[in-house]
Parts: structure tokens; sequence; C-alpha cells
């Protein structure tokens, strides 16, 4: 059955993905926008082989701020990652956490993914950063496809971060999206605050907080007198409602907001349709 | 009043305010995907000068699929582009749509536009593709800053399209919209049909067809013997409702959709609030 003409890699991926039938274990595959190496990715690899078999696609460089950009106008890149050593497999990709999830469904998996996870990110993805958020453009790739998804970010830049507060928390929202799985066109958008070394409050499902990044553009001179910028930017917060994920996590909660791809406003519909053009 | 220390690029921009707030007309800023030379963004100009005083803020280079990216791990670069010659001013950026917005509104306009536009986009931004739209990302982005904002595209990927059919519907959209706002939060993505050489049946307001994009890699080999991939696609739409975005451009209207940045599915939240997590 297996020809000469199948690489080991092949060979192995049927191996792989007959043991995981066998098992019956859930298939879950993980992304993020830190690049595979990132120790936020790391730790969810390693929390996700404790409830499934996991598939790993996931850029080869850092995709922050990359929003929900795809690769049209450039090719595209994967190779086996690391250790390729039967525990799980692991591919690293040239392109967007879009393109990564495109490309594991489409391209490296035969079948549909259980639940996908993305993260856990260095750095919060709250409130409007969802929309900036390579993170959560994983987590939604993989929601349109049908996919039960998670993004999980945490608001803290550190590659030192100690996630093991984390760790209950992530394992029981993916084993619960396992079990219920989740509202069609609905994806997680989960924020963890930065560990105060103590246990956090609890959980509180939360609404995207209305707020805004205001930039500033710190405007430099390169050694051949040519002048460029660097973007910055401080978030202000504009929602004082008790229940949005800026609240939760100021209040030490872990936030969760259902998030969705339907991006119609349905509520100004009537509205438009009395204009007269 | 003006210094030495100011260029000519500044005392002009001084004048150009001046002059605007003498005229009274609104203020306007553009930008689009396709870069800032694309004959959809010169039609789209010309249509705003006719109602408007103009600043385009465009990208230097084609950026279409780039989703809501901003450019945080480099740096940027813009300048001066073309016709710096009084009618109105135009700037081309190294970044994405986001990116140009972001520069627009806090580093190179010194008050807030009345509105903006973006695009007209070669290629439709309809259903699912308004989240990988560069052009709606602009829309978008000037949506968050508090900008009445519109996104246009058109089902027709040609650089030779004739724009003229959309003529009467992007300036009474844009009127209609500096006369009247929109609802806070809501920005909209207004979607033309390829022309069919008659005019349009006219003006649907819809909301985003549930559809997907099913992609196909095309593996190739570079002359060194390196795989590398194409990424494909062909929609598929899932929604047979009446009163979608793709309903009302098969039926050779234009379409527009309200369409908002608050990605929260408040339907799910009581669902979610069950959960035992």
């Amino acid at each position: 059955m297996l020809k000469s003409i199948y690489k080991p890699a092949q060979i192995w991926y049927f191996c792989f993905n007959y043991v995981c039938l066998m098992k019956k274990k859930p298939l879950i595959l993980i992304s993020n926008d830190d690049g595979i190496d990132a120790p936020g990715i790391r730790f969810l690899i390693n929390q996700m082989l404790e409830i499934g078999d996991v598939v790993v696609v996931a850029p080869n460089s850092p995709q922050s701020g990359q929003g929900h950009a795809i690769s049209v106008n450039t090719f595209l890149e994967f190779k086996p990652h690391n250790n390729f050593d039967g525990e799980h497999l692991e591919y690293s990709c040239s392109g967007t956490p879009a393109d990564c999830i495109k490309l594991g469904v489409h391209e490296i998996l035969d079948r549909k993914p259980d639940l996908c996870v993305s993260g856990i990110n260095h750095g919060g993805n709250s409130s409007i950063s969802v929309i900036y958020s390579g993170t959560m453009s994983a987590a939604l790739e993989a929601g349109i496809e049908g996919i039960p998804s998670i993004g999980f970010s945490i608001q803290d830049f550190s590659w030192a971060t100690d996630f093991s507060i984390c760790a209950p928390f992530v394992k029981s929202i993916a084993q619960k999206v396992l079990d219920e799985g989740l509202p069609e066109g609905v994806v997680l958008n989960v924020n963890f605050p930065k560990s105060q070394d103590k246990p956090y409050n609890g959980v509180k499902i939360c609404k995207q907080a209305r707020g805004n990044w205001v930039n500033k553009f710190d405007k430099r001179t390169n050694p051949h007198g040519k002048v460029y910028y660097w973007m910055n930017g401080k978030y202000v917060n504009m929602d004082s409602s008790e229940n949005t994920d800026e609240a939760a996590l100021e209040d030490y909660y872990v936030s969760v907001v259902p998030t969705q791809f339907d991006l119609t406003a349905y509520q100004a519909m009537n509205a438009l349709n009395k204009w007269d053009i």
C-alpha cells in the first residue's frame, strides 16, 4: 500500500492519521502570530497534547498586527519543523496566521480538525485589538472554515511569561468547546490578565469594549538622511459598561468574548433603508 | 507667520487648510488597497473633488488581501505624490491601507476629515471577502477613528474598467453620508456588479452573505528545486437568503452593507453564560 513514491514524511502522516482514528482523540490544529518558536505556542501545544492529537501550522517569523492578511501577491512555503518525532506534527510557514490555517485545512490535513486554538499571544487582544490581531485572525479563519475555534492571549509581552496560571482555563475552555461546540459563526476571544502571582478571580463572558488606539508617529532620520516613522500608540478605553472585556481584565478575570465574522450591522439596516439613494 | 523653518510643502498645507475652512467644503480623506496609481482611486478622487476638498493617503504599491494589517514590526515612509499642484494633496505611503488612515489622521492632517472613502477596489469585496479586504480595512480604520466612512469595490479586476457607471452612486452615497452621517460604529461596504453596459437596477441595503473561499494550493518547484505554493480559491456561497449582498449583485444591483467593527456575537452570550468554566 505504501509505494516507494511516498516520502517518509507522507508515510509518517498516514500512520499519524491511522493512530488518531484508532485512538479517537480529537484532532486539534494550532497556530499563532508570534511565530512557531514563541513560548506561548509551545505552552499551548503542551496543554493540547493532554486532550487531543495535535498538528501545528504556524508562521516561521513574528506576524503581530497582521490582521486578517492573506498572501495573494506572494507565494507560500512550509516545511516540517523541529520535533517531527512522532509525538505530533509541526509545520512552519512563510505566510500570515490566516495563511497557516488555510494551508493546514486545505493542503496539509486530510480531515477537518475538531478544534483550532491560536496563541497564546504575547500581548492582549481585547477590545478593538481583536481587529489587528494575527492570533485572532487564525482563530477567525478556522471559524470561517466551520471549525470550533479559540484565540488565547495574555496581557504580558514578556517572552519569559509563566503561562502556568493559564493552564486550567486553557484546558477547560478547549474541552468545553470540544464537548459542546460553539454557535455557528462564533469564535472565542479569550484574554488573560498579566499574572499577579495569585489565581485569577474566574472567567467572565464579555462584550468587546469600545475603544481605540490613539497613534503617535515617531519621526526619525536614517543614516542616509531619509525620514521614516515608527507607529506607536496608546489604547484609550471609551466604554464604561460593566460587562466589557477591558473591565473583566481590569478586575483580574479571564475575559471570553464570543466573536463573529458576520460584520453586518443589522441594527442599522432599517435606518439605511429609508435613505433615498 | 510663515518662518523659514517651514518647507514649501508645509506652507502649501497651511494655505490648503485656510482655503478649505474659507470655502467650508467637507474634507475628504481617500485611500485604497490597489495602490495610489490604480485607476479605481483616480476615478474616486475625481468624483470626490466635485463635492469636497480631498487629501489622499494611499499605499505606494498594491496591498490586496492585507486585511486589517498594520505595521508594528517595520517603519513607515510617506511622501508627496504626483500632482502636488494646488488642486488637492496626495501622499503615497509604504504601509498597509490601515496604516495610511492612521498616518493621515494622526500625522498628516490637523483636523478630522468629514468623510473617508476607500477604493474603488478592482475586485469585489462582498460576503466574507470583507474580512480580507485592504479597501474595507481602510474604511473600517477610519470608522474606528469616528469618521463617517465608505469602502467602494467593483466586481471587475480589469485595470481598464470604465467606472463611469458607478459615478452617480458614488457621489450620491458619499453626499448622503456627509449630510446624514452614519450610526455610531457603522461603515458602509458598497459593491458594484461588473458593468453589463446598461445602468444598474438600483441600490439595495443588504446583509453580508454567508460564504467562504475554498482554497487550492498550486504546488510548484523553483529553478533551485525548492517547493513553493500559490494560494488560489473559489468563492462558495452558502446563503440562500434574499437580502444578501451576493444576491443583490447577482441581480445587477449596487449592494450596500452596513458593516461594524464591534465583533461581539451578542446573541451567543446567554448560551456561554450557562457554561461552567
